[in-house]
Parts: structure tokens; C-alpha cells; sequence
């Protein structure tokens, strides 16, 4: 059974590459989707489409509507979520998705380390179900096709 | 016509009550709703009503499925919501309940200072309007009455 | 039975009163809601409430994030939608309230006059009912109550 | 991932062609679909499966119906919306066709000139997306494949 | 429990008054609603708004589209649906009108005569409970208020 | 773009063959699906599945769970519906698959002769396109393909 | 805020009455409504409204009807649910309830002695809050008033 | 046409391989998926993933939260649902699973002994056919390829 499963989260390291390799080693025939990964192109990816705008608030909000316009196709492609939180970074972004996917009633897999077992509890305790690391994630998909 | 409004947000300050003073002597038919306003209660609920846990994930997460609970209810009952994001704490229940808002089709007030405008450019541009102050989201629920 | 109806369409002239007013004198027990009537306050809203905006586009777009909070609000409090089209102006406005009201299955009655029978022959198509004068839709909300 | 894009507006000129190629020279796995383009098509296909009607509404009507089915079917194959508008006509269509892609949660590029920016504001405002040219919707496909 | 009921069937006999006095008699706080029970008003309404329609076929769908009005209307208010058949007529509509109450799940009585089993019986297996008798109908309404 | 269209309606003559051949002659990618065609094996499979029930009610019941089994789940998958309505049988069935499929917004095809027009006005006036023949039911799908 | 509360569960012990007296004792606006909680009544509506039915199967698919009228309809009404379980009885109704609150998104709360705890596994993993007593159960609602 | 089919129930004998045999000596297309079959790993999964849980309730709490994954994640792909009773122990699961089925309308087949006629009645009343034995079942849905 071929699977779409969308990547919420920070775009500062390569951790979704991690996941991709490691189902891809174990044969897992999904197509793992996400945001824009270039962490300046989505900043800019407003005014590189519609040219400047009058102000931060104007680049920012041009830039989020291609980004929300991306998320939004792309996550109701999707058959599942894994939305991973870090230490850094306000990260709003990946609570929106995780939160669209619960509404939608899409199955999320929600990562974060320990240390923000308290400020994501009500989303964890809404999530599918909560892990701390990518490979914790990828044993759950594996699970799916066991 | 008589509205009922969910307000998400933190619980640290009382602008839950601002809100609700202007909207009274504004004579708007408003029934505010909300989360659970004492901090230390919204932490304990869950052994409170279930008894010890072995360790504060437990704890947490007993407390966030009745802090849960309240909400989904609440917010079911609520015409729109306003969320309030402020400059201190990580608020991913706040990001969460607006989230919910947006997936359900509630019209959504967003109130966030300038300094946030970066981190929360994707939520807010799927908001139904953010504003910077608590007096801006009334001004937005006194229009429909206009 | 109380209904709720909103009055999509133009604020150029009282055509709203006329149906409230008739609807009063038959006893029909319907509360009309609709957009702001005030058309120069319907313009400015956005900067009335968020302060002046960087040029024209985003005036507008100000404005009409209040604007729609409002028609989303009370749409999805209305049992009916009528929607009333004239000769002038663009009307987008009007065909999107009428199409939301068709695509959430809310019953909705058309008013335009013949002139503008090809232009909207698909919306109209979509209706429930279409008919040429406000007198006619009251009398279709008047039929629910023989 | 292969998508489905339905290209709602004017029938008038060969706009849909240029999006077609371009996404083709860019090797976008994209399916375009949309509305019959021939507009004598368009107006008689009514009278052309069903016979000569009794009058002009009655023809238009029957049209509709056609033209209705058509665009039912594609819009609910399709994974996102682009709808373009021109400075000629009433193009109710478009907006009904764009409208009914918001009710259904549909990610949509609006495409119009700065000259509509003020009859268009509240459709704008709730599209995901607003450009000025058919250009700048196809790099917004194109960030999809980024 | 204050319900809404919606009596879908003929209108040639005076079924409905006799589920409504039992009703009231047996002190059951319920508002039944129903299409329009005049039936040559039910069969003219269209001509009588619009004015006179080329034709039986635009006078028919002139008046359905007026009766379709009521009933989407009623039917999207009430809680329940009882939906009667008796030996004459098509009744395409009271069909019509039970169907779209088990595609919108709310809960439905069928009633139907013994010699109506064979061709209703695709029907009848859908709905949530078929009787015999109008008075069977409203003992199953009273059981939910023991 | 392939398509799968159920065809609901009398299983008393080859119309659905008829429909099938035209399609293929025409090359349009259409699957084609229904209900069970031999009559005596549509009212006998409920016994020949589950042995012999107590009399003519639940022999009925019983072929009807099989065949609501079949339809619900073809129903699901198709893309669009074609009701044809014969002047023979009360065809409560047929009216049932097509209201099924207006209230979950299928696009609808209705055919029946003019002397059907008045006892189906209701539910022709709530499908997408009513036509008299199944030659332009068949026209109607290929303009989806011009 | 007043709300509706279905309490799903055995039939055997006055639990619900438990529930009502503290809910107004502590002046809770909740209407509690459920299924028929005498049970030899329960078993027979079928065939009291029905008329003898040809053996047991019969006669159990009759009640069911009734039953499930019920609680189609009182479900639909209720703002959150309540499900007890208990050690005896096979209890597959309960389930049936906590489950259907689940997949339409109404708040749940389960109530199961210690002695379940794996057996209730998967459900109590879904139920917005599991609980171990009637007392916990009311203190959870209480919580909403806070 | 290819289907997917879950297969809901105990996982105690090998009744899953005996449909998968059949189905595919009568070469019906259908992908069978369901939960894991394997027991103790069903038992173990949370903590094998998530590590040691302090004590059983965590335990079972965790496994149920990965197999709820796989659960919903593979429903929501299935065209329709057998849930499979037998005598022995509680599965509420299987209850679980087929009302989650039912509520989301999905086709559902139910197969129980005639034994568990009186305690499932609600639940088979429900289900879009009943039948006792797996062959029966197979039989169901051999007729939609008929």
C-alpha cells in the first residue's frame, strides 16, 4: 500500500532526509512530502512571485500565502502527518499543522524531546500518538506495514 | 443576535476580563467562554480527578486530556474565537485552539504584537483578521452588530 | 419557526428595509442579517480599526478581512441566503456569498432582473430559486409559513 | 506527485494554453481541466442536446445545466483552483467557480489585474492566494515541485 | 426535549393532523413541519410568483423549485423525519425527501402499507425503523421520550 | 481524465448496455458500474446468501442489506450519477440512488420521459441535468470530454 | 451555559440517577438523556410496536430499530458523551455509542473499572478522557463550569 | 474495479488467511489490510517503541496509541469493513472499528454466531448486512463484481 505522508517542521537541519533514507532502506513505499526547505526562499518566496512589498509585515504575509497554498494541497494529499518540534524556534508553524491534521482527522505522529513534555501537552495528548525521536517515528510507520 | 466566543490564549494576565468589561458596557450579547483561567488548577486537574501519576508526562498528560475536554466542548458551542498570543511562553494551545478554529470554518480574531509578526506569519495569514490589541478584536465583534 | 436570512447583494439603495419591513407587516417571525450598509465605513474599516495602510491594495485588504469575519459569522448562522443582483457594479461580492451559500447547502433565493439572465445563467442555475423582485423572494419566504 | 488544476475564467482569449504549455516545458505533472472554451459551445449546448427551448432564460437555463455537470464533475477531481478574471465582462462564473473552491477547502490562486483590486478585495482576501498575472500562478505551481 | 419533526408524504388525506393531535394529547413538545398540503397551491406556486411559464414542463419546475425551497429548509431544521407512503401516486418525492435525510443520517420512520414491502424494500432497509400505521410512527417518537 | 458513473434505474431492459457501447465507440475512459441486472437474483440474494427467512418481509430485507451493500459501496466510488426513470414500476430505488446522490453533491444525470415530467418535478428539479433520453445523457458526459 | 449529555452504558443500576442528583445538587444546567433504561422494555418495543415477530432474530432486529431511533436521535442532540462500562455483559452498545461520539468529534468521557483496562485499551486510547467512577466523571463536567 | 477492504476482529485463528484465499482463487481485485496479527507484539508494540511504561495501564495505554494509528490510517483507505465477532472475549475493539465504520459510512458487513444475536442486535442493526459465517461474507462481496 503506497503512502503519502506530509513532514510538518523546522527547516533547520536535514532531518527529513533521515526519514526518506531510512524508508527507503527498509522499502517502505511512501512519498514523503513537506515545506519549502530553503529557509530563505521561504522567507522571500512572497516578493520573488509578487515583487516588493511595502514593509516586513507584507513581505511576511505574501510569503505565507504561497506557503500556506503549498501546505494546504500538500496535506490533503496526505494519509498521515509527522509533525516534529524542537528546542528552538517558536514553531507555530508545525502546531498549525499538527492542529489542521487532528480537525481533519488525519493520523499524526507528534516528535519532541522531553524537555517539552509540558508546554505540548494538550497537542500530544490530541496527537495519534507522541514519540521522541525520528526513528521512534519511522518504527510506527513500519508498524502500519508489518 | 446572541454569540458565544471562544477566547484561546494565555492565562497569565486578566485580558480575558478587559474583553469582557467593554464588550458588557458595549451591551454586545456575548457569551465569552475560554480555558481554565487559574494556572495551577489547568496543571493539576488531572490528579486532581484521577489521583497521583508516575511522573510529571503522566501528570501532564492526565491534565491536558480534561483541559482538552473543556475546550473541544467549548469550542463547539462558540460562533468564533479569538486567540491572543503574547511575547513570553511557547502558547502551542493557543496555536493549536486557533488551528482548530480555522480547519472548522470558525471565524477567527488573531491578536498578536508586532514583534510576532515573523513567527506567526502562516497562522495569521489564515486567519480571518489579526490585530495588535484586545480593543482592535472588540471593535471587530462590535462591526457585526453595526 | 424563526429563520435567520442574510441579505447578500449591494448597499446602494434600502432594498433591506423593504423586505424587513413587508416581512414585519406579514408577521413572518425571520431576523435578516447582512453586511455593512454604511458604504464609506464598509471602505475604511480596515484602517479604522488597524490604522493607515501602505496604499490602496492593502486598504482593501484590510477592509475586507473585517468584512468577511462578519459574513462568515453570520452566514453560518443563517438558515436562507438571498442574494439580490441590479445592473450596476461588479457584485463579486454577491456572487460569493450566493456560491458559499450553495456549496454549504444553505437554500438560497436569487433576485436579478432580466437583463442579467445570460450573465448569471450558471449561479442562477445553481439556486434554488431565482426570481426578479424582492417582492417575489418575500413571497417564496412567506410560502414556508403557509 | 501528479496533480489536477481546474482553470476557472474568461473563455475569450488562449490564457489556459500558455499555462499549459508552460507547466509542460517545466515538466509539471500537472492536469489541467476546465470549462468548455468554445463559447458558442457554450451558450447552445443546452438547445444542442435538448432541443429548442421556449425562449431566451430557457435556453440560457438549459445551458447552465450542461455546463454545470461539467464543472460539478472537474472541480471535485481537482486538487487546487485557479481562477483567473479579466477587465471585460461580468465573469460571475469565475467567481462562483472560485467561491465554491473556498466552501470546499480547495487551494486557490486568484489571478486579476490591479485595476480590479477593489471590486475583487473580499473574494481576494479569502482566496489563498492573490496574483496579478498567469505567470505568477505558475511559479506558485512550480513551488509545490521546489 | 424540544424536537423538530419533518412529515415527508401525501398530501391528500389528513394524516399529518392526526399525528399532530396525538402528539399534543400525549403532551409530546414537538413542532411538525411539512411540505405545503394544498396541493393545487403546491402544484401552482411556481406560476403564481413567477407568472405564467411557457409550458407544463417550465410551470412543473417553476413550482418544484419553490417547494424544493420549503422542504431544504425544513428539513435542514428538523431532528427527524417521518416519511409516509401509501398505495397511490409516485411519491418520487416523499422518496426523495427520506433518502436525503439518510444521506444527511438524521434518524427516519418509514411508513408503509404490507403491500408496499417488495418495491420499497431497498428503502425501507435504510431507514431507521419502517412501520405500518401512523399511530406505530408515533409510538416509536414516544418511546424516546420514556 | 478517467471516470466512474453508476447507473441507477430499472434492470428490465439493456439501456445500460446500450450506454456502455456508445461510451466505448466514442473512447471515453468511463467505468461504468450499477446494480445487480438479473431481477430474479437481485430479489433472491439475501436467501442465497443467508438460507431461507420466515416469510416475504425478511426474504425482502435480506436481498435488500446485499444490494444496499453493493450500491453504497459503488455509489462511493462513482464520480457521477445517471438515474433513468421508465414509465413502468414504482422505481423508489432509482429515486433513492439519485436523492443519495444530490445530498452528497454528485453530479446527476436524470432521465425520464415526458409524461414523467409532473410526479418528478421535485427531483428533477434538484438534479443536475434532467434529459429524455439516454442518447443525451451520453452527450451530456461526452461535452465533459470536448 | 446549558448543555445536552447523552449517558451511554448498562441499564442495570440507577448510575444515571447518581449523575442527575449530584449534576443539581451542584446546579449544573446539564439535561442527562440516554437509552430506555427498563431493560424488559427494552428488550420488547419491537414487538410491542411491531406486532410478534417470526423468532429471536426477528425479534432482537425490531427493538433495535426502536433503539437505535433513540439514540440516533438523542446523540445527535448531545454535547458530549458519557460511557460506563462495567465488568458484566458483553456491552458491544456502549461501545457502539463511545464510538459513534468519537467519529462525529463530540467530547467523550469513558468510565471503566481497573479490571478493563486492557480490554478498553484501543477505546479508552480515543475517548477524550477515561475515568474510574461516576464521582471522577461529574468532576470532569464540573471542570467545564470552572 | 480494485477495493480495499479492513478486516475488524480477533486475531486469535486464522480467519483473515481463509477470506485472502478465497478472494483470490475467485480473483476478486481486492486489497485486504487490518490491525496487527500477531499478539504479543499487539501487546508490546508501545513499549518496544516508546520504551518501558510505568506500569500496565501505561503500557496498554501506549501500544493502544500505535495501533490506533495503523487503525485509522487504514480505515481511512478502506472501501468498506468486515468486523468479524466470535464467542470468546470482549472486543470492544471490533465494536470500536465497526462503528467507526458505520459513522463514517462506510460499507460494513458483520459476521457473528447466531449465539451473539441478543447482545450485538444494536450494533448488526446498523451494519449494512449481518451474516454468521466468513464464506458469507466472502459472498457479499463476490456480488458487487457480478
Amino acid at each position: 500500500m503506497e503512502l503519502t505522508v506530509y513532514l510538518a517542521g523546522q527547516i533547520h537541519d536535514n532531518w527529513r532526509d533521515e526519514i526518506k533514507e531510512k524508508a527507503k532502506k527498509e522499502s517502505m513505499p511512501i512519498d514523503f512530502v513537506g515545506p519549502q526547505e530553503n529557509h530563505a526562499r521561504s522567507d522571500s518566496i512572497g516578493e520573488d512571485i509578487l515583487g516588493e512589498q511595502p514593509g516586513k509585515l507584507y513581505r511576511d504575509d505574501a510569503a505565507s500565502s504561497v506557503n500556506n497554498f503549498r501546505t494546504k494541497l500538500l496535506l490533503s494529499k496526505a494519509d498521515a502527518v509527522i509533525a516534529l518540534f524542537g528546542e528552538d524556534y517558536k514553531q507555530w508553524n508545525t502546531a498549525m499543522d499538527a492542529s489542521l491534521a487532528i480537525q481533519a482527522s488525519k493520523p499524526l505522529i507528534l516528535i519532541r524531546p522531553a524537555s517539552l513534555i509540558h508546554p505540548l501537552k494538550e497537542l500530544s495528548n490530541q496527537a495519534t500518538i507522541t514519540v521522541e525521536t525520528v526513528e521512534q517515528a519511522l518504527e510506527v510507520l513500519a508498524y502500519v506495514y508489518e
